[in-house]
């Protein structure tokens, strides 16, 4: 009872409060809590039941960054190296020779079927369990080559404010992103207060099986879904069952989760992160080998989705240390 | 502020009169409040955090009859009749002859071949919002032709007070069901409590596709997963990705998910409902062409599952009209 006392206190509290400190008043932020007072109102014409507040958000690019190169990608790379000893057949072999030279241009020249070599000689070939346990070591130490930062210290403060604040407003939040959703799941919940439930994401075949007595889900090294643009709503459906009310992105590759999402009946928000701020974080859309974003730039506005700008929609890029 | 307290004031009143009206005092009925009680004490050696107590239920024969055919069949059947008149051609043609002239010897005599192009005639090839609807108008209308009863009438009512009871202790609970994610979604939450996001089961392949400019989400007529036997643990790591403390079957295509379940660490529950009623219910087993229970029944009570008889542990079967 103290408990729930202590945490209705904290809550009202929080909506006191600015509940988005880190984003500049303006448009984009004002669009935000209408639509959030709106669909919350009882009453109102927009009220929306809080089982049918379903929000999605992108990962990559849209909850943490993403450059220079996907951090999956960069994690994938650290597990090559970490493996090497046990293959010398890799430094004389592609995609691998690459990735220990440090020459991602003979990776990339291979293509996808490099990178998925890459992926499954990194991603499979163990349980579930010991993946985890693989990718919450390396969460918890590796670091980013330019910021010097931890990968999971380089999420967006301000989006991390917007889910808790959607979640104090009786949203459930969910992660649907074109990253492995294994990798994903050991430490969303900590950075992003996301149950492991509420992560869509790609992934790989898996097989129980009993080894030893000991029953496990082997990690297979073929792919068995790519939740990644006409792919996001059918992982979306696939996994939530209802079409969300709120969806954000940042890239092309999220361009059909808004449209699924913004063409329902009712009050819907799109949103869309616009990497504009090179001096903070990195300035990238159109042309860009990652993120690209450019349909999104060009529609979104005539569908009523908002552009968020970093350089002036946020004061803040990552938590403070 | 006044829906929180009514709600602590009705949790507690639940909680302080008998959570499992339905259930005879006896050995199944203490396993499951002892267990109960030991993972939500705080302090106590069992003690489960919220965010871990995942609860698994099987649907056909754990939920709801199962009996002469698993409900979802009879659905399919009938929507073979509804679309008969479009299909001329069924008239001579198995397996759908032999479904229109009540023959279902014939049938079954195609194996799954069959059942795969009555399930490709009856559940694809439509959106899912028109498949949802067309399940909603059958569920609400069909009655069982053996007892007169809407199919969701024939839930079990000691399983509505264990999932309640288990959701008033902090889990979350979840549909695990080698039957159609789509056909158990419309209904579940109403029905179970459970909402489509806490809905696991077998699913044929979807596309999202922008129609005359209305995006939609196809059903295609081919199978994308099988939620059964050695799938349900790949299914409840797929969609829940972490291991449930407590599951509930009654079959053999539960026993893994039972396996999994009740094999990691600290306390856990298995349960399996044993289907020895043939007054109040159906009494089938061993040899059941239906749900068949055979390893559970040998290997469970060694395993430390407990064997839940419906003729023993409940006073009640389906809920009162």
């Amino acid at each position: 009872m103290r408990t729930v006392l202590a945490f209705i206190a904290l809550t009202s509290t929080t909506l006191a409060a600015d509940p988005l400190p880190s984003w500049n008043d303006g448009p984009a932020k004002s669009a935000i809590t209408e639509f959030v007072e709106k669909v919350t109102t009882e009453g109102s014409a927009d009220f929306v039941p809080p089982a049918q507040r379903i929000a999605t958000f992108d990962n990559d690019g849209c909850l943490w960054s993403e450059q220079p190169l996907y951090f999956q990608l960069a994690f994938a790379l650290d597990r090559v190296k970490a493996l090497a000893p046990d293959h010398p057949e890799w430094k004389h072999q592609q995609p691998f020779k690459g990735v220990l030279e440090g020459d991602l241009k003979a990776v990339i020249a291979g293509g996808e079927k490099s990178l998925l070599e890459i992926i499954a000689a990194t991603h499979a070939g163990n349980t579930t369990e010991e993946f985890a346990a693989i990718v919450t070591d390396w969460i918890t130490t590796a670091k980013h080559p330019q910021t010097g930062k931890r990968y999971s210290e380089m999420v967006y403060q301000p989006m991390l404010e917007l889910l808790a604040y959607l979640r104090a407003s009786g949203f459930k939040t969910f992660i649907v992103s074109g990253g492995g959703i294994e990798f994903m799941r050991p430490w969303a919940e900590r950075v992003y207060g996301i149950p492991p439930e509420q992560v869509v994401g790609s992934s790989i075949k898996t097989k129980y099986e009993v080894r030893d007595g000991k029953p496990v889900i082997a990690r297979l090294p073929e792919i068995n879904f790519i939740d990644d643009k006409a792919g996001k709503p059918v992982g979306i459906h696939q996994h939530i069952g209802r079409r969300p009310i709120f969806a954000a992105g940042n890239s092309d590759g999220d361009f059909q989760m808004l449209e699924w999402t913004t063409s329902g009946d009712g009050l819907r928000f799109g949103l869309i992160v616009h990497h504009d701020d090179g001096d903070r974080e990195w300035a990238y859309d159109r042309d860009s080998h990652i993120g690209q974003l450019k349909r999104g730039l060009d529609e979104g506005p005539q569908r009523g989705w908002t552009i968020i700008s970093m350089q002036r929609d946020w004061n803040a890029i990552w938590p403070e240390q």
